[in-house]
C-alpha cells in the first residue's frame, strides 16, 4: 500500500503518473481519490483530479461522508471547509454532507440547555458560504426559528445550500424520526413544506407565508430535490402502505422532475437494516426514474455507529456507488454520466439484500458487520471523550475474552490491560487460558489475586450481617452475597487501575443474554466506562469467537479451550458437582435463552406465541412442554427484576435490531408486575365481580 | 382521628350521625367522603352520601385521583372499578379518572415490547363497560390502531365514555408531549380530530372518514367538552402567542358552548409549575366561560412524582375544588352547583401562585412540595419494585443525613438501617453526629469500619499499581485512588447488606450540586438502588434540612452540628490544614456553585451572560472577576467530564424544574468537547482561512 502522506511532490507526480499508466479514466479517478483520503492532500494531485474529471463536471457530486463529534463544531466545520475546497479544486458541481454535519448528529437535548451551540453554528455556516464559489455545497445544520410569537419547536432540522460566497436556500426537514435512538421531535419541529426555500428565509422562515418557489434547486442545468434522512424512508408502495407519516417528501419532490434526488442522512446501522436500506432507495430511484444519491454520517457517537456506505442508485434503481463501511471517504459520482465505484459492504452482509424476511437466527452473515460495529463504538467513544487505554478482567471466559480481542483492535494491543484476578474457586485453566490469550493478542497482562481482599470482605460482611441480623428478619438462607464480592473486588481493581493511570477506562463485559437475565453484578462485572458486547447474546458471541479466529490477520487468537467450555462466571461452587456453577443450569441452554431475546424483540411474540412455536433448539433436544414453560416463566420473571440494571448499564454499541439499551429502549422499571400472560376473558369478569 | 375502617355498622351509623348533626350539607358531604376514602368502604355511608347529594345530582362530578401501576392492568382495573361502583351508588351523573388510568403513565416503549398488555387493557375495558349503569365513567387506555395500511404510529392515547353497560364514545389525544421526561410521539399518533367520537370507532377509527357528530358528549343534560392532558396546554392568549402546537382541543371544544371541560391528566410536579397549571387552568375557565375539571393522576412512576391536587374552576377562573396533594381521593364536585372544597397545597406553594415571574432562588416557598415529592418517590419505588427496606451509610455529612430522615418517613424507621462506616480519616464528631441523628429517628443503627478493608485493598491495588506501571506510563503523581476506594468499600457493605437480607434497597446519597461537578464516586457514594436527593442542590439540602427540623413531628432530629458543619467528603485530608478536605476548596462555594446551576436550568444562560451578571453570591462576598471567570471554567469543564456519571445514576425523583435525570435530559457523553464560550466571528473567520 502506497504511503501517500510520506510522498514528496515528486515522489508524488511519479506515483500519479504510474497510475494513470495502469488504469482506465474512471478507475484513475478512484485511485487518486483514494490516494487524497489517505492524506495527499496536495494541489498535484487536485490538478490531476480536474482534468480527468472535466467530461464528467455537469451533474458530478462528491458524497463527504465524515466522522463529527457532537457539539464540537469548530472539528466538524474544519472537516466542511477541507472537503468544500477540495470539491471546488477538483471542479464538482456539487459537494453534500451527512445531515446536521456542523452539530453532529444526534445531539439531543444539549441544543436546550447550551443554546450558544446553535448560535455558534449560524455564525460558521455564514462563515462557511463566504468561502464558496462555483461548486455548490449542501451543509447541514440546526436552525433556530423566530423566537416570538412561536408556534411549534424552536429549531428546524436544516441543511443550506451554499455557493458563490452566499447562502442560496435551505431545506428543512419534514419527517422526525422519533422511536429507538431518535428523539427528534424532542427539539425540532417538522418543517410544514418540502424542499428548497429561499435564502431569505434564514432563521425566519415563516410558515404562514410559504414561498410559492419552485421546490428543487437549479444547480449548474441539474434540478436538485433535497431531503433529509428520515424524509426519504415514507413510501408507501414500498412500506405496503404501511408508514409512519401521511406525507411522502420524495413524491412532492417528484412532481418538478428532479435530475437527482440528495438525501442528506445520519442514520446508524442495525442488524437486517442494510437489507432494507439497499432496497428502499433502490426502490425510489426506479419508481421515479431518477438517481437518488445517499449520504450518510459515519463513526459513534455513544451508543449509536453510523456506518458511512454513502451510495448512489441510477434511475433504473441500480446501484452505481456505494462509499465504504465505517470509514471516512471522499467519494466522487456522476449519476447522469455513470461515473461511480461501489465499494464493498462488510462481508456477508451483500448476500442478505436479496434475502426474503424469512425467519432466522442465522448469525453468519451478520459477523463482520458485528465486529466492525464494534470497534469503531470502541473507538469513537474513547477518541471523543479523550480516553486512550483500557482495562479489564481476563477471566479465560468467553465475554471477556471476546471485549479483549475488539479492544485490541480498537484501540492498539499496547493500549489494553488484561489482568487475571483468581479467586480460590478460579481454575488453573481459567488462569493459562487468559494468559495465554493475553499472549497471542500482546496485550499487557498481569495477575493480581482477589483472594486477600475477598477474605477480608468477608470478615468484615460477616459480622455486620451478625449486627444487621439483630435488628432485621429476611436474612436469606442462600445467598449471592459472596458470589457478588468477588465481581465487585475485581472491579474494585480496575476502577483503581482507571483511576489511577491517565487516560484509562475499565471495561463492563456483560453479555446481552446475561443481562437480559439480569445475572450480572452491579458494581461489579456489569460496571465500566463502556460495554462493547452489551448487545451480543451469547450464542452470536461464540460465533464471532470462531469468525475472529479465522478472519483477523492474526489468526487462532483466542485459544479453542475457552470457545469450547461452557459459559460459568466462576464466583461459586455447584454443590451437585463440586465445580464451578455451570450458567446455563443456573439459567437455560442460551441457544433456548436467545431464541426468546430473538423471538421477542424481531416478532413481537408473546409467551403462549412462544409456548406454541417450534424453536430451533427444540428440533434438535427433547423439551417437554412443562420444561419449556418454566424456562419461559423463568425468563419474564428475570427479565422483569432485570430492569434496573438495563438503567444503570454503561454505554454500549447498539448492534441488534432491537436492544435493551436504555437510550434505545425505555421501560419503566416499576412496571415489573406486567402480567405476560394475559388473562382470559371469563377471568377479568370475575376478578371485576369481585371487585365490586 | 376517627378510624372509620375499624368501626362496625353502629359505631358508624352514630359517626355520620355526629357529623350530621355537627356540619352543614356541603361539609357533611365531604367529612362523609373522607370516611370513605379513609376506608369506611360500606353501603351505609354510600346511601347517605347519595341523599345529601340528591339536589346536587345534575352535573355532579366525581374526581378519582388515583395512583397506578405502570402496566399493572389488574391493580390498575381494580381501583377503576371501585370508584365506578362507588359513583353508581352515590349517584353521580359522571366519574373521571386520570390518563391512561388501566395502563399507568408513562407506559413508555413497554407497549410496544409487550404488546399482549394492550390487548389485555382493551379487554379489561370491555369488561369494565359492562358493570356501568346510569353513572358515565371517562377510563384512560391504549387504543391500538388498525394495523394493516396503517400511516402513522400503532396507538392512540384515548379515553372511554363509559355507561348502561356500554362504551358510549372515544375521546383521542391530539398533542403529544415530547420533552422532558415525556415521549409521548414515541408510540402514540396524535388524534388529528378534537373530543368526542362515536363508540363504533373504538380500533377502528379512520381518520380519512371522520364522523361529523358533535365534539361534546351530552350526559344527563350537560355537555361535556373532553380532552386528555396536553391537549389543554396551547391557549395561545395565556402562552402568548408562544405555543408548542398549532391547534388547541380546548378552543375547538369551545364552539359546541360545552357547558364543562374536563381534562383526564398525568402531570407530574416540578419546581414552579404549580403556579403555571393554577393560573392556566383558572385562565382558560374565565376565557370560556366554562368550568373544567383536570383530574390528575397521584403517585411516582420511577423517576416522575405526580402530585394529584385534581381541582375544578369555576366559569369566572375561580377555585372550586382541589383534591389533596400526594394523596389518592376521590372528589365529588358540581362546578353547575357550586359545590366543591377546597384542599390545601402543600405549605408555602400557595403564596407562589400570584408571585410575578420575576428571578428568585429562594427555596422556602418550595420546602414542603420538595419533601413531599421525594418521599412520594422513595415510598412508590419501593412499593412498586416489592421492596421495603432501605439500607444507607451514614457519615455524619448533610447528604446521608437528610436521606436517613427522608427515608425514614418514607418507609418507616424500622425499615431503615444506618451504618456508619469509618475510616482512619472520619473524625470522632462524624461518628457521633451519625449515631445521635440515628438515635433521633429511631433508624436501626451499626457501626462497621472499613479500615481493614482499606488497607488490604490498598496493599492489593500498591503491588497491582507497580505491575501496570512497568508497561504503562501516564501514572498520576496525585490521584484520587485512594480516597475512592474508601467510598467503593462502603458501596460494597451496603450492596452486601441488599444481597444478604430480603427486601432491601442500598442508597446512593448524591446530591445535585456534586453530581453537576462529578464530585461523587462511581461504584461509591453514586451507587445504590434509588438516589433521593439526585434533583437537589446542596443549599437548598441545607434550607430542607432545617425545614425538617422545625416541621417533622419530631422537631430538630438532625443535630445542629451536622447542619453547622461544611460538607466534605471525609476522603483525604487536606495538606494545607491537616485536616479532612472541605468540598467547597475543591470545588468553588456552593452558593455560587447552586446558582451557576439555577441560571443555566432556568434562564438558559451561558458563559458570557453569568460572567457579566450579579450573582446573589457577590452581594456578599468580595469576588474578582478573574476569580468569578475560574470559577465558571471549572464549571463547565467538570460538567462535560460529569456526562458519563449521569447516565449512570440510579432512578431518582425529579423535583426542579429541570434536572440532570437521564429520563428528562439527554445530552450524548461524547458531546464533552462543546465550546462553552462559542467564538467571535472574526476568530472563526480567521479558522476558516486556515482550515483551507
Amino acid at each position: 500500500m502506497t504511503k501517500f502522506d510520506k510522498l514528496n511532490s515528486e515522489e508524488l507526480e511519479q506515483e500519479i503518473q504510474n497510475i494513470l499508466n495502469k488504469y482506465n479514466e474512471k478507475d484513475s479517478i478512484y485511485k487518486l481519490s483514494e490516494a487524497y483520503d489517505k492524506g495527499a492532500d496536495s494541489k498535484i494531485i487536485e490538478k490531476e483530479l480536474k482534468r480527468l474529471l472535466t467530461p464528467y463536471k455537469e451533474g458530478s457530486i462528491g458524497l463527504a461522508q465524515i466522522n463529527p463529534i457532537a457539539g464540537d463544531i469548530e472539528y466538524n466545520a474544519k472537516k466542511v471547509v477541507k472537503y468544500i475546497n477540495h470539491a471546488q479544486n477538483i471542479g464538482l458541481d456539487v459537494v453534500v454532507f451527512p445531515e446536521l454535519v456542523l452539530m453532529g448528529y444526534p445531539i439531543e437535548d444539549t441544543i436546550d440547555r447550551h443554546p450558544i451551540i446553535v448560535e455558534e453554528n449560524i455564525k460558521w455556516l455564514k462563515e462557511i458560504a463566504k468561502i464558496t464559489t462555483s461548486t455548490t455545497a449542501m451543509v447541514g445544520f440546526v436552525e433556530p426559528r423566530k423566537y416570538d410569537n412561536l408556534t411549534g419547536k424552536k429549531y428546524y432540522n436544516a441543511v443550506a445550500i451554499l455557493s458563490d460566497g452566499k447562502i442560496q436556500g435551505i431545506v428543512r426537514k419534514s419527517l422526525l424520526p422519533t422511536y429507538s435512538e431518535f428523539n427528534d421531535y424532542r427539539y425540532i419541529e417538522p418543517s410544514p413544506v418540502i424542499g428548497t426555500q429561499p435564502a431569505e428565509t434564514l432563521e425566519n422562515f415563516d410558515s404562514d407565508k410559504i414561498q410559492k418557489s419552485t421546490k428543487t434547486s437549479l444547480i449548474n442545468g441539474k434540478k436538485y430535490g433535497i431531503s433529509i434522512c428520515e424524509d426519504c424512508w415514507n413510501n408507501k408502495e414500498f412500506f405496503n402502505d404501511t408508514t409512519l407519516y401521511s406525507i411522502d417528501p420524495i413524491d412532492e419532490l417528484s412532481k418538478e422532475n428532479p435530475d437527482v434526488f440528495l438525501n442528506c442522512s445520519a442514520s446508524p446501522t442495525r442488524a437486517k437494516k442494510e437489507q432494507l436500506k439497499h432496497n428502499m432507495l433502490s426502490f425510489i430511484a426506479k419508481r421515479y426514474s431518477t438517481p437518488i444519491v445517499y449520504v450518510n454520517q459515519v463513526g459513534a457517537i455513544d451508543n449509536s455507529s453510523f456506518d458511512g456506505s454513502s451510495r448512489v442508485f441510477d434511475k433504473n434503481g441500480k446501484l452505481l456507488a456505494r462509499a465504504k463501511s465505517f470509514k471516512e471517504q471522499f467519494l466522487i459520482v456522476n449519476p447522469h454520466k455513470n461515473l461511480g465505484k461501489i465499494y464493498p459492504l462488510t462481508k456477508g452482509l451483500e448476500k442478505t439484500l436479496t434475502e426474503a424476511k424469512v425467519y432466522t437466527l442465522e448469525y453468519e452473515p451478520d459477523l463482520e458487520r458485528t465486529y466492525k460495529t464494534i470497534i469503531q463504538g470502541i473507538k469513537d467513544y474513547f477518541k471523543k471523550t479523550g480516553f486512550k487505554r483500557a482495562v479489564l478482567g481476563l477471566s479465560g471466559g468467553l465475554d471477556s475474552t471476546v471485549c479483549a480481542v475488539l479492544l485490541a483492535d480498537a484501540l492498539g494491543a499496547e493500549n489494553v490491560f488484561g489482568i487475571s484476578m483468581p479467586s480460590k474457586i478460579t481454575s488453573k485453566e481459567s488462569k493459562s487460558d487468559a494468559e495465554q490469550l493475553a499472549n497471542n493478542l500482546k496485550i499487557h497482562f498481569t495477575e493480581a489475586s482477589i483472594k486477600n481482599m475477598v477474605e477480608v470482605t468477608n470478615n468484615c460482611l460477616t459480622s455486620l450481617f451478625s449486627e444487621v441480623e439483630k435488628k432485621w428478619d429476611g436474612r436469606y438462607k442462600q445467598s449471592f452475597t459472596m458470589d457478588n464480592i468477588q465481581a465487585r473486588s475485581r472491579a474494585m481493581f480496575l476502577w483503581g487501575i482507571s483511576n489511577e493511570f491517565g487516560s484509562c477506562l475499565p471495561i463492563a463485559t456483560s453479555d446481552k443474554s446475561e443481562l437480559y437475565m439480569g445475572y450480572a453484578t452491579i458494581n461489579g462485572d456489569m460496571s465500566g466506562g463502556f460495554a462493547p458486547i452489551a448487545d451480543v447474546p451469547k450464542t452470536k458471541l461464540f460465533a464471532l469467537a470462531r469468525w475472529m479466529n479465522s478472519n483477523r490477520e492474526d489468526k487462532n487468537a483466542i485459544p479453542e479451550a475457552i470457545i469450547l467450555k461452557k459459559p460459568g462466571a466462576e464466583l461459586a461452587i455447584d454443590p451437585k458437582t463440586g465445580k464451578p456453577l455451570v450458567a446455563e443450569d443456573a439459567l437455560m441452554p442460551y441457544e433456548f435463552l436467545d431464541e426468546v431475546i430473538w423471538r421477542i424483540e424481531n416478532k413481537k411474540e408473546h409467551y403462549f406465541d412462544m409456548l406454541h412455536s417450534k424453536f430451533l433448539y427444540e428440533q434438535k433436544n427433547e423439551v417437554s412442554q412443562e420444561q419449556k414453560a418454566e424456562w419461559l416463566d423463568k425468563f419474564y420473571r428475570r427479565m422483569s427484576t432485570a430492569l434496573y440494571k438495563w438503567s444503570i448499564l454503561p454505554p454500549s454499541v447498539i448492534v441488534d435490531s432491537k436492544s435493551i439499551n436504555k437510550y434505545d429502549y425505555k421501560q419503566p422499571i416499576t412496571s415489573s408486575r406486567i402480567n405476560y400472560k394475559g388473562l382470559p376473558v371469563e377471568e377479568i369478569r370475575n376478578k371485576i365481580k369481585e371487585f365490586i
